[in-house]
């Protein structure tokens, strides 16, 4: 039944796919904000047509929430959220893209576009399903919330706030979201383990400002040249271990059964090494390569500046350097007390005439779901039916920041199911989704809604 | 006699100074090449209306050197090179400049523009000295030759290899050059000794473009935490003593006798962290902080860049990230060989994933004069009668790359008397010349010239 909804309808969803993804929602870029309200806008509007009530923004922080709901499938019934986020990173340098990232394009098989897969794609699947149930029955078999966010790609607080708020009128018993690969394209995954978050800015002072290196060089101390130190001395350069104390004490170490499940992921070092575009792999040999992507901590500066970067040469010594450093956490580490270590290893690096300032970006604690909870059962039945695969157990390395909050708040099991694929390039130039899985998400949420209704 | 010509023509003179400081001769940045030539081709007119002869323009590299002479003083008499340089640093941050850097502004007691000080209003007091015995007399007391280079900020090694290859014809005795400072406004500084330079930029390479920190993070090296050690790897953080192997093999130390003349300099080191606007200054305690500015080397990171500096946060490994590194040199180190033990030691430098790329900028090799030379005490004669104190020897942090062709490649001896003051602020916003002090130079040219044909 699905199917024909998709076939007869194909044209018109490719096309507010599209429309969604022209809108330039950067959330991290405030001269973004006027698009990034617009996009928020279109899918209020877009809600009410599909047929969802109450369909609103929630003005929180710094972008709304779109939400709407559909409540009238009886209390014997289940509540499910759909939550997803329609911001996306900044596109970086746009002369790496093919076609440009908010001018929507297929080729081949795939629709290329900056948020294709990282998130608007994946969360419009469920939209459609829910369209499609909408307009076939005129009713859903659950009771529905959704709750897409602006704030998702630049730390925002506003929604695990609004979460814990509402928390007695959020009634939820599982929360559906696509914001992660599937194993395959024909093999799905369940995620069940999401690194956490401690993000954060560090900046050395020192001259008051630039200064001539003939005049002043070898008597007052350099800020990049101390930020490099304090960065280097953070972390072993060979197995990237990190050297701030108290880092790894609270870190759950993978048990022989979690190996076992995570085996059957078939981690494939060859094609992740090429993925990367790197010809050596790199990191602490004490564990494989795959569990230090998913279960290990990391820390990457993901930006640095500072001093004279324009062409040519310049001899100087720079009044200030910067760094973005991110901590990947695993469970059970605590962002807030990762964020009081890295505080305290930052105030003992002492060199004289430089100062650090620390300002935090963001924190998001680790996830690890139960694979053994009913529901699961349930959504590893319908994924084996609809795509023909049993689906694989899989822990990311990535974040994604409000997962916590559903289950910590709300008590929601968190049900992630993804519809991207490795080779996406989330965050990067030519981010892409591959069509046949958008379509495979519409089903597979239908079905699940049904089961999960039933 | 120069006086009453300076009371006569200063309004005249100032504005000449004026128009050349508002060309942005900015030789490091291409887009500047048509402001850079313009100005060579007006220093070429300026020349042959004061009266010199054969100006012309030598097309070298990228920026033309502009040649003058006027050889008419006979044979018994020594051929004095003028030296100096048009070209002028990259204003940086134009928010920090109290007046527009190409829009010279006089403030009390100070002229206030980009190339005030560095070089142009230094090296114009040697042109109103020829101007005013030319149109005095219709002579000069020697014969001189004029070299007005555009490469000196960008380090461009044009102007050394066009003295090498002429050097047959240039038979100079001395060459005359204002690029440093005077002790003070009242007294005299005589430059004996220059730091070299080795400048060159490594960019550490890794995946094929940005990727998403959560999907690789743990799994491969990351360009920036990579180069930062790499840079960290070099230098004690405290000491600032590179850790380059065989870096100090060569270096020249200071004698008692030198430690004498140094100290009449009575280095001030609450002033050096004044200028510096640090309240700690720093570096190797076991020499005095005047003796590690001007005689010992360094190690300066001048810019870094890498990954994602914008506005908020950005979850990626950066393909790339880069640094311009400087390291000041003293006799007797070989800027080249210096190069060889960088190299060696980068090479040797390895994290799997990470491959490292050298450029390098320029080299030049560290200088020190005869304190001694017949001709240097001619110098300070003038020096002590012309401003009314004896000038002290003084030896510099800083480099000019050329000042060792001319005692190489021409058998020339350097005479550096600077009109700067040590808070000229070369190289920062808001640079500077006192206009007493470029007064005094016209008059010191004109003084020495004469000590110098009698």
């Amino acid at each position: 039944m699905i199917q024909s909804y998709i076939d007869q309808h194909k044209d018109r969803i490719l096309d507010e796919l599209k429309e969604l993804l022209s809108m330039p929602s950067i959330s991290a870029v405030s001269e973004y904000n006027d698009h990034t309200r617009k996009t928020a806008e279109w899918l209020k509007d877009h809600f009410t047509t599909i047929g969802l009530k109450n369909s609103k923004l929630i003005d929180v922080d710094k972008h709304p929430i779109v939400y709407a709901d559909w409540l009238e499938a009886g209390e014997d019934k289940p509540t499910i959220m759909i939550y997803g986020h329609y911001d996306v990173q900044d596109p970086g340098n746009l002369e790496e893209w093919e076609s440009a990232p908010f001018e929507p394009t297929i080729r081949g098989e795939h629709l290329y576009a900056r948020g294709a897969t990282d998130n608007k794609g994946q969360f419009f699947t469920h939209i459609k399903a829910l369209e499609a149930m909408l307009r076939s029955h005129g009713s859903l078999p659950v009771n529905v919330m959704v709750v897409i966010e602006g704030e998702e790609e630049s730390g925002g607080k506003a929604l695990p706030n609004w979460l814990l708020e509402h928390k007695d009128q959020l009634n939820v018993d599982a929360v559906i979201i696509a914001d992660s690969e599937a194993r395959s394209e024909h093999v799905p995954a369940i995620e069940y383990g999401l690194r956490g978050m401690f993000y954060c800015e560090v900046t050395a002072h020192g001259p008051k400002s630039d200064v001539h290196s003939g005049i002043f060089g070898g008597g007052i101390a350099n800020p990049i040249n101390a930020l490099a130190q304090l960065i280097a001395s953070m972390q072993d350069p060979q197995t990237g271990n990190v050297r701030i104390p108290g880092f790894y004490d609270d870190v759950v170490g993978v048990g022989e059964e979690e190996r076992e499940v995570l085996k059957q992921l078939n981690f494939d070092e060859h094609e992740f090494r090429g993925l990367a575009g790197v010809d050596e792999h790199w990191g602490d040999s004490n564990y494989t390569l795959h569990e230090r992507v998913i279960a290990r901590p990391t820390m990457d500066v993901n930006g640095m500046v500072g001093g004279f970067i324009g062409e040519g040469a310049k001899t100087i010594i720079p009044s200030k350097a910067s760094a973005k450093i991110s901590f990947r956490l695993v469970a059970n580490q605590d962002p807030k007390t990762i964020e009081r270590l890295f505080r305290e290893f930052v105030d003992a690096f002492i060199i004289p005439g430089i100062t650090f300032h620390v300002h935090v970006h963001h924190f998001a604690p680790a996830v690890l779901v139960d694979r053994k909870h009913p529901t699961m059962e349930r959504v590893q039945t319908v994924l084996q039916e609809t795509w023909g695969n049993k689906p694989v157990f899989s822990r990311s390395g990535g974040s994604i920041p409000v997962v916590t909050s559903f289950a910590e708040h709300l008590g929601a099991l968190p049900v992630l199911v993804g519809y991207g694929l490795p080779d996406d390039r989330l965050h990067s130039p030519n981010e892409r989704m591959k069509l046949d899985m958008f379509w495979k998400g519409i089903r597979t949420t239908y079905e699940l809604l049904n089961r999960l209704g039933s």
